[in-house]
């Protein structure tokens, strides 16, 4: 059982489970390899049924022969069933535990190397990515839908190493989200301009930052890079919402992940990082930014690896210290591109 | 050298140390035990000169007979020295990299466990810790100064183990910060109350998430806990600053902090965990809380411990998973008082 419950002070949301007794157990376990890798082909009776696969024709669910499978996370922190209540708590607002924690095994092969999947292959998982985005942006009760990938234990990482990314579809926007469109709007509004479009001119303009870039996306450190190496990958195109990215959009991004992630792969020896999608949320027509949504955002893709802790400083303030000037990054990768 | 860097779509602040070339060493080494602590009674040559202590009549500043020493950072990421001036870099926003860093030595002995020192030893550290913050409000560029600990290496904490927190003066305003304030008179505007009273309240009503009330604090787990056994110290008095915490209200923090931390400590057996101090910011007439932060904002202690790794979906998002209810975190926590 959980609860989605928000900060009143701050407008942060926390998803709290509630049923869960003690402390997680965090300590250091083997990682699941083969043949008691649940992700690998073969395994599918290890998984919760899938939910939806990229499958060579004349197989069967939860068979083998697939190259991209969904199943739902097997220990789901939100539930899939339920309406979706906003209740008062004494002074406090949650919102039930409704949502969706889907699993995206990226091969069928025990590859732990994102890198390493063929630029085919990872047209698939972004692929897969779109289709499971649209498909819970179908369910209103749904409000935002994160995807993402935790590689290494440094980044939140599980025993699997199997390559895999997942799915949280939120019952609230998160926070973040929300200071991302509060900010464009306001940019918007004083200089009738996409904010995301005006920051990829000036990455392209000033050339330092740009790791690489194609007719379609921009790899590039931001200007104010919260972690070391930290880079962002924008589509050139000016569109709110990873849903309506093209297909030829998608075909591009493939390789270019590849090469991003390949870079940082062999400059900092295998890190830990995380991959996040940032895209709109799934607004209803009385939701504020419903308008101008379309106008104001513009999807992107966070890659942040986690070569250092946080501290105190960090979390206090939410104003960060980073030790690697983003522009020495970006020269640093360069030389594995 | 750093810059102070703005993103300019969430009004987040990073330091940004552009002379560093590459990657931080963040490899384990060992801890600095004595004879080798620069922080022990009668290693003060391995520090800065002191900045202010509290020491024994007749004792001489750098030499031995202190209590409490506060020290210049050995590696500071901001310089004291130069004025503020807040430049525009192509789109983006830059304020120079001006501040101070400072360690507090909370004890002449090799004490690595801030629970074990007395309640006199933690009431002069509480007092060192308003007198800097004093102090440094004095000069207007620092618009913020956050005092805080790392105790452990999972929270941050750096190899020198011997009991410190440390104090960063800002030249901006952290997020984190904006957020509680702009919350906080939103809810002023609307009720016509204090938003951090009336929680205090409704956790005395609700009772549920109380570790432990004197007649001057209450020590409560947040409703919106972001990670498990998160804690929040606050004072039961209306006040905006720490700096205006009055003698009564530090001798009773003392002991407060002594049995939290002392509880933690036992509970979860020598966790890794920060301390933060939120405290209002340093405002000049022409900010715009200036006019009513008095009766907005209300300083507390934040205590986290760092027992959980974060992932790809609480840095994308800002939306937190927390595994261990902050109901159950209190009664586990109650059992070690």
């Amino acid at each position: 059982m959980s609860e989605v419950r928000r900060d009143i002070v701050t407008d942060t949301w926390v998803i709290v489970q509630t049923s869960s007794a003690g402390m997680p157990d965090d300590s250091p376990r083997p990682p699941r390899r083969p043949p008691d890798c649940p992700f690998c082909q073969g395994n599918e009776a290890m998984t919760p049924p899938e939910v939806s696969a990229v499958r060579a024709a004349g197989t069967t669910t939860d068979g083998p022969g697939w190259r991209v499978r969904v199943v739902p996370d097997k220990q789901p922190v939100l539930r899939i069933e339920g309406a979706l209540d906003r209740v008062g708590v004494g002074i406090h607002d949650m919102v039930t535990g409704v949502g969706a924690n889907e699993v995206i095994i990226e091969s069928p092969d025990h590859e732990t190397n994102f890198a390493a999947l063929s630029e085919e292959q990872i047209r698939l998982v972004l692929d897969t990515w779109q289709r499971r985005l649209v498909d819970l942006y179908r369910d209103s009760r749904f409000r935002y839908v994160l995807v993402f990938k935790d590689h290494g234990r440094m980044a939140g990482g599980s025993t699997i190493e199997h390559v895999h990314s997942q799915i949280i579809a939120l019952p609230a926007t998160p926070r973040r989200v929300k200071d991302q469109l509060d900010g464009a709007r306001a940019y918007y509004e004083y200089k009738e301009r996409c904010i995301f479009c005006d920051i990829l001119q000036d990455e392209l303009d000033s050339g330092q930052r740009v790791l690489l870039a194609t007719d379609r996306f921009v790899v590039f450190a931001p200007y104010a890079s919260r972690l070391p190496f930290e880079l962002r990958v924008k589509p050139r195109r000016h569109c709110h919402s990873f849903g309506d990215a093209t297909a030829d959009e998608l075909a591009d991004l493939s390789p270019v992940l590849k090469r991003t992630v390949g870079a940082l792969h062999s400059a900092l020896g295998d890190p830990a990082f995380n991959v996040v999608l940032q895209t709109a949320p799934n607004l209803l027509p009385q939701d504020g930014y419903w308008e101008t949504i379309g106008r104001d955002y513009h999807w992107f893709l966070e890659i942040i690896p986690r070569v250092r802790r946080t501290d105190g400083f960090e979390w206090g303030s939410g104003f960060f210290i980073n030790p690697v000037a983003p522009e020495l990054a970006v020269a640093r990768l360069k030389e594995e591109l």
